[in-house]
């Protein structure tokens, strides 16, 4: 086990500062397969599903707090580094005036749809094309609440790693498996053992209550503005309608699965 | 019926240009009693249920577009001013590089809760302290989608009329009624009249499923971080949970709500 290493850093141009900082930007995550989550409850979160961060920045000269502690000794048993800074360089690496306190950089998890066990669980969540940062997020957390395996990513989706989405999942980004495949990936993996792919659709499709749902049930929710392309939704085993009421025809895209995912639960499990 | 109006304005510093300007900031809505919706898509929303904007801001020469064609004309007919300008004088009325080339003002709405009428709903959601203007945007949708009354603010919320929540809402702040009021008054006014109270919670709850909900069903959700105060749970009329099969114990506000607020639609009218 490496010696864990604890530094002070009082310096904006030192490259600790500029590294953490990075992590804020899409193409700097890729690079080094690294991302920063924030706050004392998501990193308790993290430590508790078993993942302690390679770094703990934190500000110097803390109050005393257990949950802190904890996350200090996680990190020198796992041979982590501990920072001390001060509040304007957490501001400088969290890009906030008002930082958290604590924020810890994590490894990427490893995302090929090889890497998922669709045993696991009978619900995965399924996203093509969601752009929105917060919607991915709380379609995380969704799944953590319905004992959903993970959430696959399709085509072009907001980055799970971003800061906006490991907050909004609420620690959920350490519970569920994150995959990220094209479509054209996607359906052959699909096929290759047992699944039902289902979607909320208005074509040629049955009420999605009482749905014939069989495990392992995969949810497929659509583009924000464009919804599913037609051809995804023919690709699915069960299309299924919600009730639209109003005016318009359609639901934000996490609230559509998770009406959904609650009804599979309901289904499979009653 | 007044004279419609059009003009065009090419300086910044137009009273009008600062006038719309300030409308980004909820002090100045309140004192104004207007709010900006932009996209021909929310205008188009807005028109067909029966609001034309009071101003009508668009780009100066832009293409032919039968929905904006048909803008113009409701504001013609109802009186308003059409004013046309430059992209970027848009860029600094909307705050952002690259604009909705087509925005609009309306007058706010009586959002006492004396205006509304609670028979003509079974279904009626109501908030908390939601502090996410995304997240209120959004449960109005989600109002629309299950044919609710509207949504009530309790305590302090986002505003309603911000841009967030308006571009969120997905033209539901034109279909769903609004309320905002203290706690202290909500009750007595829902106490006033028929009405059950129906809050998600893990204190002396009854499953979410074939609860006995009875219209009409007021949906309580609380704030984003601490849920409901424990005194509101207990002023409900029911209290229902749903399956947390996760690490979390709970779910993003407006899935929560929506969540339940399908139940509830499926057990009233099935």
């Amino acid at each position: 086990m490496p010696a864990p290493s604890r530094r002070r850093i009082t310096g904006f141009s030192n490259p600790t500062v500029k590294f953490l900082r990075s992590l804020r930007d899409k193409k700097h995550r890729r690079r080094e397969g690294r991302f920063l989550a924030e706050g004392l409850r998501l990193l308790t979160d993290a430590r508790e599903s078993g993942f302690a961060p390679e770094i703990l920045v934190m500000a110097e000269r803390r109050d005393p707090h257990p949950l802190a502690d904890a996350l200090e000794r996680a990190v020198e048993e796992t041979g982590g580094t501990i920072v001390e800074t001060t509040p304007e360089i957490l501001s400088r690496i969290t890009g906030k005036d008002n930082p958290q306190a604590i924020a810890g950089v994590f490894r990427e998890f490893d995302t090929s749809l090889a890497a998922l066990d669709r045993s696991r669980a009978p619900i995965w969540l399924v996203a093509q094309a969601l752009r929105d940062p917060g919607n991915l997020g709380t379609m995380l957390r969704t799944g953590d609440a319905v004992g959903a395996g993970g959430l696959i990513l399709i085509d072009d989706c907001a980055d799970p790693f971003g800061v906006e989405a490991v907050r909004a999942s609420m620690g959920a980004i350490f519970t569920q498996r994150i995959a990220q495949a094209a479509w054209d990936a996607f359906l052959p993996w699909l096929r290759s053992g047992p699944g039902q792919l289902v979607a909320a659709s208005l074509r040629d499709a049955v009420p999605y209550r009482g749905a014939p749902y069989a495990a392992p049930c995969f949810i497929l929710v659509g583009n924000e503005s464009r919804g599913l392309p037609e051809c995804y939704e023919a690709a699915c085993d069960l299309r299924v309608t919600m009730p639209m009421r109003g005016r318009a025809d359609s639901l934000n895209a996490a609230v559509a699965g998770a009406v959904l995912a609650y009804e599979v639960l309901a289904s499979l499990d009653p």
